[in-house]
């Protein structure tokens, strides 16, 4: 816990995943966390703490992450966003908005849902624009069959077959409020709501309907996997780079 | 040209104009141009000559640009597709489609239209995700007004206020078949079509319409710039990595 006086700012922050090792400050590799944090203590010598809504893996981006950021100084919220984005540079973390806010805030307790999209990209050349922003499968997916079987996924289930075996969530349960799966062209972007999710979570699902896409698996075989809440029946997790955690809800 | 026998293949093909001097092989510099047939001469040794629907700039991007590949060697071209992906790895140039052609078809002089896109993201925070994707332009914009000075520019005219001074075109006189600036959220596309345009033309209509856009111009003061036909009147030519070559048209 941060000294007191300090005041809590609640950030909407978009950023690259690339090159980061994820959101939580780590060791030894950059984090998004870290980035923020090192910046607000320029600003404000002292203690600065950034909680985001999730906490994101390497490589996975956000277009609007929610994070409250506690710094010991009172500073005019437009001229911390400026700030902060103008020390940040040129590191891919941009803060959309900043505004004062109340200390029972919390962007990660106080969130009622969040959503993620996972971007597939369906063609056999490489990505010269999207490389690293869109996860490429070179077979044709029948978007109709993904569609069908992430239906299966809403409501309240056991997602042992979707999460990571490291996982530290208590339980495998879990409730998915909606999963979409849109064609746009070449593209099929997964949309997914939920209260919370699990470790990997959206990956896995994300790799276990490309196994129904490209017809390696029937709607019958997904299905199955889910009710063996068998962490060995799951698809190969989807790449990092196809995932952005699109926003955190607050009612 | 290139000797007998050679076959020619058509080519669309993305890039990410970003790390390129543009399109046209340059002696000391990246270009897409020697990308392509660097990689062509790997499978066939000799020669090898590629001509794109537009010689786009440096740090100009294409979703779709056409091109004639001549090469000394008959191949399968989805072969050629792939082989040249592979060879051009990691350039961030992808051929998106191959296939054999007559040869007298010119990726240029057969092409009877262009379609450009020019894409403006209106926000104060830098982009993280679109960096070198598009121009951020920081002031709102008035994308109506922008949309009515666009629509002065349908058809012939003398673009002289908006083409560079070392346009080698013999005339500036020019049709533009189609102007739209549409927003989608907090980016404003332009979309347009013309037979052929002149060197700096869309960048500097797209900069124009940006003074109108901020308030800076009038939708008059945008009128009698283009009937001065006066280079000294354009506004600042708009950054070229918020320009893309979208497609060429051959009827």
């Amino acid at each position: 816990m941060i000294a007191e006086p300090f005041w809590r700012y609640r950030l909407e922050v978009e950023y690259d995943g690339g090159p980061f090792a994820g959101w939580q400050r780590q060791e030894n590799a950059p984090s998004v966390q870290a980035t923020i944090e090192d910046a607000a203590l320029v600003l404000a010598p002292g203690e600065a703490h950034c909680y985001g809504a999730g906490r994101t893996d390497a490589g996975v981006h956000a277009l609007g992450m929610t994070a409250h950021l506690d710094m010991q100084r009172e500073i005019d919220p437009f001229k911390l966003q400026g700030a902060l984005n103008g020390i940040m540079r040129p590191a891919p973390v941009s803060v959309l908005s900043a505004e004062l806010t109340d200390k029972d805030f919390h962007a990660r307790f106080s969130c009622t849902e969040r959503r993620y999209l996972y971007r597939i990209v369906c063609r056999r050349a490489p990505l010269a624009l999207d490389e690293g922003r869109a996860w490429r499968v070179t077979q044709e997916l029948d978007a109709e069959a993904m569609a069908e079987a992430a239906k299966l996924l809403e409501g309240t289930h056991d997602f042992t077959t979707f999460r990571s075996a490291h996982c530290q969530s208590k339980s495998p349960v879990k409730s998915i409020t909606e999963i979409r799966a849109q064609r746009r062209g070449e593209a099929i972007d997964l949309h997914l709501r939920a209260p919370s999710f699990l470790h990997n979570q959206v990956r896995s699902i994300a790799g276990s309907l490309e196994r129904v896409g490209i017809g390696r698996w029937s709607v019958g075989d997904f299905r199955g996997a889910l009710k063996a809440k068998d962490r060995t029946r799951c698809g190969p997790v989807a790449p990092a780079h196809g995932l952005y955690f699109v926003e955190a809800v607050y009612s």
